[in-house]
């Protein structure tokens, strides 16, 4: 995985009682949401209306494959920094990678990676990714993200 | 990662309806908790005392690391089997893989990928995985199990 | 609340690792899970295609309120019984009743009266409950279900 | 349940993707989280070093009960706002108040309704509430806060 100065994109969350134990330790998968919302609010802020947290094949985009990485465990009250960014644009795929770090301490706390196939109307063949999809992540992104229209 | 024959124990899960959307499709985090019910109940098979899933250094275990692929998506009521193996043994961790499929028809669903550390009293320093467990979990897996105390 | 003895549906859930904390306790807020099972499978065995755990007004019943009395922790592994029936139906409402136990020591563990609203299929004008429905509803609850059209 | 004027404490919370459908309708069990958050923090801000939120019998209190209102759904990144106080003082017992509103629109989202009993050190036998905890609570709330130490 990258380093954290490629990413162009943050959000912050609170860790919520709920999601810890007594002790204050997020479970582990519990990062896997943070995750998610930092991938809702990137494409929200690049106004591309697609669900890329989904695994349904009735949808166009579905989630693949998920890496997460843990640093050091996430505690009761701390905010966090949940840094976002699409790292490759495959020919039918593309992938996500995200970065959570403890935000007065930067302390890094998570990594994750996650490959998200575009499937066709019928949710049921790969299909390649749209042009203007792919204008807007580069547009965004810069040189930062490897585009691979194998 | 290495095909169902190798598992040597497995579970059942029925998927609750809150974990699914109206559709009845499971949250791709969602699988990430099934694999802990099958990583839970091989150690308790097993008769290992230890917590596999948490992350905090408090434990003598941590989970280093995540994979998941997403082969189908689960619905509303389905059961599904989890299958739990150790898949390798190494000098202060080890590895656990998961197989998630549809228990009628077998249609695969998930596979899963998990890497945990062992760790002195303090929770900070990784040390060398006890004699006993390893003996153990050879005793249970046979050769399907690599040793690789590097 | 009333009595065990007015229960005719019953159904079992495991406490799964995930909803306790390392001590094994369940969270308050997992029982709402647990009670929607049972309202669930006691819809199914009615043969009744409802969905009575949405609150949204798209849908045409909504919940308008739940009630849950803790009786005692559930512990992890522990196999819970979630009994269930609808103990009213009034004009345009009708309540579910639950009780969970311990399976097998019949230890009380939390009920729980929920209220449901049948709307319109706009869903925003509460509507009379369908002649259907509650015939199916007596025909199984006998004169344990209190039928208040007033 | 008592109008939005009494309360004196509040916090916010953004609705996250994965606490909802896809239709943007959060489900009807974390609403106990939100007001959860709510309870912690107004704890946090008294000084109050208990957990309200354990249902577990080694604490010194326990959740004995949950009301729940539901007045509109709360959908994908609206705001809320948490107000929370403690409407009444028993004996042996106390209780909390929660209201959900959307929070540039003020729409009511929900309400609730919490008791929580105080128990020795063994967590079996209710005792009285402390006087510090009266004290700090009665200074916080005024008389909007029921003292009923019959």
């Amino acid at each position: 995985m990258s380093g954290r100065e490629l990413y162009r994109h943050a959000t912050q969350v609170r860790v919520r009682n709920y999601e810890i134990d007594w002790q204050g330790i997020v479970h582990n998968a519990v990062y896997l949401h943070y995750f998610e919302v930092g991938r809702v609010e990137y494409l929200q802020e690049l106004g591309i209306q697609i669900d890329v947290n989904t695994i349904q094949h009735e949808s166009r985009v579905v989630v693949a494959r998920n890496e997460i990485d843990y640093r050091s465990p996430a505690r009761f009250d701390e905010e966090l920094t949940v840094m976002t960014r699409i790292a490759e644009l495959g020919r039918t795929s593309f992938t996500f990678e995200g970065w959570i770090e403890e935000s007065s301490t930067l302390r890094p706390v998570a990594e994750n990676r996650s490959v998200h196939v575009w499937l066709d109307s019928n949710g049921v063949v790969p299909v390649e990714l749209p042009g203007e999809f792919i204008a807007t992540v580069v547009a965004f992104e810069g040189k930062n993200c490897a585009v691979r229209p194998k």
